[in-house]
């Protein structure tokens, strides 16, 4: 089959055909027909975190795809039933996190596309039960971003607590942006939506945010506070000053969600205003099957919209330089 | 009567007698049998925090004493009660914060000893309905420091959700920490003690902690961590330092309650670590009346032990050296 | 002033001039724009209930108007204010109730059209602090029914915790329900409607249900349990067998919402369901000065349509009967 | 092996020789050391319930011993380990509820002593990944009844939602009874002990009640609201009108926990009240695995107590004559 695999962490990909791989006892064999690209992959392919995949391997998160073979004792899918294999490739089932709807957090998790073979390839294998169900009528290539993109943003609105009427300051209106928009909508909140391009502003607005800031021309934290200051700021920028301001945009009682990993990794967390304010800030990892499954039922309900743009398999190199000088409008998705 | 009078934000206190106060419409008069010295205290008299009080004024909000006098329209109280006068002296009673049981963080607050002439005197006058029954059989000179100290940080016990079986590091055993470390054994949590003192230790080790860590001759990150980290970390001292210390000593899921507040006003917050373990870092603000009802119900009921020392007011600006010198082994109270 | 007086049990309410009161501290004076008729107010004109008002006395608790007159220490609004005066006419504001967000359970509530004079009439008088700002742009005669059916339909869906993707069944499509199933939907729930009637199942249709039942020719219990069953069950139909019907309706760890009041006052409660499908029951009572001002500000961003027909004040008495014999297809709203 | 058979509902149990049964994959062989009796193994033995298991079965599902064999692919115990093998014998681990800490109500699961062969043997065969390690320290006769009274009342306290001051009314103080009133107190619970012996109530006081109600020459609900009425009851008597009383017993706000099953299956919910006075009715199914492990963790920190008689396995029909004739004062444990 053909796949994507990093050899060397200061190589690109190559793109190259590699033994069809098996299914062993719980596991089950895809034929990929969509994977979204997401930034972990350049992470992973370059060796930039401190616990490092070994190479050779392949990347990919967003992987979806149909059930081809199934091995001994699978029961929750079938041959010919359309799946999902998310970051989450394998965690214990019986630690303290898996057993309370925690399993993101599991310490024995083995994750898709690092220390699994992921999705950027024709074929996958992966364990049966930590793979979810496409329901019908959802198009494969919009399930891809849903896969990673989707259910991170989803927790990250989840773990902020938005309830009906909350002002909700999305900072950074991307492949993952668009989407926490859209969740923090159907959560009831009214959201405003910050980035430094007024594309993405009017995709918000299309989108149905209430305000919108376009941080390149105006101070966000004096437009957000000239609102009343936000009850829930979910920062996607990987940035430490974004996360400065989306903290300083808060009003009393305000949560800070982060998702996005800064390559600095720390930001200056003033200690009076987060205690005079009763501010939180929280740290949201993707989300669980549970919540995976959530998303593609809202998706299959109509209730959010997917943006993205498809490239060739082969053209992955190519795909990663364009996400690195930020030119793509909203999430790639890789068909083999 | 006498009082400790703020004059100058650069001069000690003047103990003098001022006039003696008459309550107006939903006012009481107060006559203080004890009020504890609360570090911030010595903030307000030397101005500080950004937003500063208007000298001359009458620091102290750990009051506690006996009504009176009651103003016209006065029902909650009646002369002859003892009451506590918290850090919250008036509140607007109509906002979102105060209608959901977020009074603390009400933007049209005043506070005693700041903004109201607080407990450091022979009287004082309140807004009724802001101070609090203290019940029968709690002695006055214990529920000085229960009126911050305690409030404080069993709120911040109950802002970090700890329950039974959770590991809660206490960073910092004085006149906080050795409240904070018996409301959380009472929410069911099993405590770590962290200090530099082993005196401190010795009585953290006596009001039942399961652990104690002298942090001058061991390392806590290691040590918490070798204990399987803590599910919650309560910061009582006041060092970006041991905030990041507690950061680091969180398990997964873990939980940093931010209660002191340092000159330096930044810690560094990792968020790859914070991100990737799922952690929440919350900024926790003293306790509403409600909570300190509570705090004082359990003392009722010979749940909590508190040490302190007494001092005359005559004296308030040796404690107060004493206080910055690190020399007194609990909170001090001041007997008018 | 022209007002709808209840002067006796056993007689229709007199339409007739009365004095015009003036507002003492703290009390506002409101001439009345529109004021929903409530089943409740029946019940108070009646004396249906336990604990009775006393005649003579003026029924009504979704007053609207404007602020003529304001007494002594009111900050809260000025005269030209559009006020709303609903149920919760007074609570004691220091109770634990009222100081961790459920004024509405205060034992010491006075309650507006039963122990205070209420809104059918052409001004009342109100406690400034337990009225509520309506927003410019929201109809008066629209933010009445929102003032008790509104409110209280909302506090229903947010104590059964609705989160997105629930399928949430509504028992009775009228004045409350029509409204519960909009909240239901705001807060992200999939709503199923059930009612008796087709032009109320049309009208939920209309309003984005998913699913309608018509119970008349439908079993509800083996509609919903076909959907996969209800997460969360809100009955506003006053009737026993309902309720019945809506908890063997639920899913595992279904939450049912108890609004309504039947007259037999008592549901038969299947114990080993409860048990082992981890079902709650939950009673819900109006909503606080808060969830009326989340009311308000969800209607004046356009998230909820209000279906009513007016009547004037004068045929209260008419409008009565029409509403205890079904006649009427929404709220009625008196014009004075 | 010797093992006590339920050959039919209408016949007492047989003790007799049956084949040592081997592990398959994923389980373990699991030799009993010590095997609670519960009121559900009666029921399970006599077909009592709706859905019944299918003779000959051996009930059971307290059991507690040591790992004798490992079938293929278990990791989660080894050879050797204590482990307690409790009500929830198998799961899905897939479904919603498995995924958000709810396995408790799997629409899949198998049942340990009536779908599966159970403890009252001298082996048994589990799914290792639903067994649960049982800590060192702890006497497996003490094990025996945490794993089912234990957990179960403890999952019940927290359903409640019991913080530190809350009134907590325990109805029935026996083998749960006794242990559901040191959870509450571990939970910060002020705990009134009701029951209708005075021996019983003695073990309450002697186990820390603040008050305790002989329910046999007092009215409970008058004396509860008499003390300001309880903020949670929790039931272990298997009778509605107990059931009601304790309803009557709740303050305003408060929980009422359904645990038992009486025969008669329903209870009269008064509707005004629970509406009225905001009252929650939750239901409670035993408790997960992780709850089993803090049950196990706690009682190793040395903060519970179990009361329990033992019986020789081969007495288990006279042990069952007692418990249906409340001979017993506490659990019974059998040793086979």
């Amino acid at each position: 089959m053909r796949a994507a695999v990093v050899t060397s962490f200061d190589q690109p990909l190559e793109v190259k055909d590699v033994a069809l791989p098996e299914p062993g006892p719980g596991q089950i064999q895809v034929r990929v027909e969509a994977s979204g690209l997401c930034h972990t992959d350049i992470h992973a392919a370059r060796g930039d975190w401190p616990v490092k995949p070994t190479p050779p391997f392949i990347p990919g998160h967003e992987g979806v795809g149909i059930v081809e073979k199934t091995g001994p004792g699978v029961t929750l899918h079938a041959v010919g039933d359309r799946v999902a294999i998310p970051w989450l490739g394998y965690a214990c089932g019986t630690c303290e996190y898996c057993l309370t709807g925690w399993e993101t957090l599991c310490e024995s998790q083995l994750n898709t596309g690092y220390a699994i073979d992921g999705g950027h390839a024709e074929y996958l294998i992966a364990d049966a039960d930590y793979t979810v169900a496409v329901p019908a009528g959802i198009d494969p290539v919009e399930a891809a971003p849903l896969t990673c993109a989707g259910v991170t943003t989803y927790k990250a609105v989840k773990v902020g607590g938005v309830t009906p009427g909350d002002r909700v300051a999305i900072f950074g209106i991307g492949g993952l942006g668009h989407l926490a928009q859209q969740y923090a909508q159907i959560f009831g909140g009214e959201t405003i939506a910050v980035d430094v391009t007024e594309e993405k502003l009017a995709l918000a607005k299309q989108l149905g945010a209430s305000h919108v800031v376009n941080a390149a021309t105006t101070d966000p934290v004096e437009a957000i506070t000239a609102l009343g200051g936000a009850d829930v700021a979910v920062v996607l920028a990987a940035s430490p000053k974004v996360l400065e301001q989306a903290h300083a945009s808060l009003r009393r009682g305000g949560r800070l969600v982060l998702v996005s990993l800064p390559k600095e990794n720390a930001m200056a967390l003033p200690i009076f205003q987060t205690v005079l304010k009763g501010i939180s800030v929280l740290g949201s990892i993707v989300g669980t099957r549970a919540d995976l499954a959530e998303v593609f039922r809202l998706h299959a309900a109509g209730r959010t919209r997917v943006f993205y743009e498809t490239r060739p398999l082969t053209e992955i190199n190519a795909a990663i330089e364009d996400v690195l000088a930020s030119r793509v409008p909203a999430r790639l998705v890789l068909i083999p």
